[in-house]
């Protein structure tokens, strides 16, 4: 049985602080074991990084100020998205998705306004710089203080092209198979499976967004007790590249 | 706490055959609560509901072995992926993605070959005609003969544009919310919410998918106990109309 429970008592984490002794004090009275899996935003992680910037330091650009004025947004924003991204993807009314340099195809690059905690309105809050790195430290960190070899998972969400509704996906992982690779394994009735892939961290992300809830109670880690799968492989082996990408 | 257990005991489902009643014995020794969630693999109602097809009927038009033909696919199956959807969004080799009558966007138009369970090389399943009604009514059928309300999800397997692998997806739902209208609620900091609605139904899902395992595997049915998400929405409404594809 696979269990999903939230990790209590995570408060406010504020720029700088040692996220790993936080999850780790969180997480010592749930008395985790090796192979529990801990999923927490990377908003988290971010945070923790001091990936926080004033919108007010930033100089938009032309390119920006042209996108921003057709599709309505900041143009402060847009000129930061458009340095986080190596691509355009698609805009529209309020909406620019673009290919991050993490190759993650997202709305406004990654970049969060929301529940950053902050009192300054233009504060905003870009992706961990490197999210399968941030999930390896943590994993050795909270290996370090807790004696037990847990899988990382760094969750965000993402809008899908044709369906509504956010779903959680992994950006950083540790410790885990982000994807499980079937190919040339055979069906019962001795076929080839044709969807050879799996995308096993999103699926993990997914699942602990069901304890997350919504934003606005803001349960920033979940652990998931009870997996099997076993394997190692980062989320950025998720990310397929530009060169498959049908839609470009 | 959430928890995700594989229902055991489901053999081959055979055409025709009563899915109710071999849920139902097989859900009675977990002791269902009202409240607790049933996700089935679509391809079992499709099995049931007899929507299996041999190719060898298939008349291919011109269009489909056109298409057949740059691709590299049985013009057998690209003509009935065609009669099953509205529009072709993307082709590449090997690669058909449409939008299904449903509204799916997916490969193949939602036909399955593989762990269809039969001897016969050119027999495929059709997706469920109307998922949701699918749902609904196996709901009814639970209600009475384990008197209890279950929520019930028909999940599948989509592949996803920009990333590796693919994730469960819910397309039918009844007595559970597959998506969760939070527009003007507020976040910690006083903000908007950004991301205002959660595909609940997607989350649940490929949380499934999890105890599913691979397709090698066949676990067709889960039981998640411990959702405490209130409302009611069918997967229906968790497709993106036509008119607000970006992707078009």
């Amino acid at each position: 049985m696979i269990q999903i429970e939230a990790v209590p008592g995570i408060g406010e984490v504020a720029p700088g602080c040692d996220i790993g002794a936080i999850l780790a004090d969180a997480l010592r009275p749930m008395a985790p074991v090796s192979g529990d899996i801990v999923v927490v935003t990377s908003k988290i992680l971010s945070k923790a990084e001091g990936r926080r910037l004033s919108l007010n330091t930033i100089e938009p650009g032309a390119r920006a100020t042209e996108i921003a004025t057709a599709i309505g947004k900041d143009a402060r924003l847009v000129e930061l998205v458009l340095r986080e991204s190596t691509d355009v993807v698609r805009t529209g009314r309020n909406v620019l998705i673009t290919r991050h340099k993490l190759g993650l195809v997202m709305a406004n690059g990654g970049i969060d306004a929301s529940n950053i905690g902050t009192d300054e309105a233009d504060m905003v809050l870009l992706l961990p710089e490197d999210p399968d790195a941030s999930a390896t430290r943590l994993r050795a960190d909270l290996r370090e203080r807790l004696g037990v070899d847990l899988g990382i998972l760094l969750s965000d969400s993402f809008g899908r092209p044709w369906r509504h509704g956010v779903v959680n996906v992994a950006i950083g992982a540790a410790g885990l198979p982000a994807i499980i690779d079937r190919r040339g394994d055979i069906d019962r009735d001795g076929r080839v499976l044709q969807m050879t892939q799996i995308a096993y961290g999103d699926l993990l992300a997914s699942a602990a967004g069901l304890a997350m809830g919504e934003a606005a109670e803001g349960i920033p880690a979940v652990l998931v007790r009870g997996c099997t799968a076993e394997g190692d492989a980062p989320a950025s082996a998720l990310v397929r590249p530009l060169a498959e990408d049908l839609f470009r």
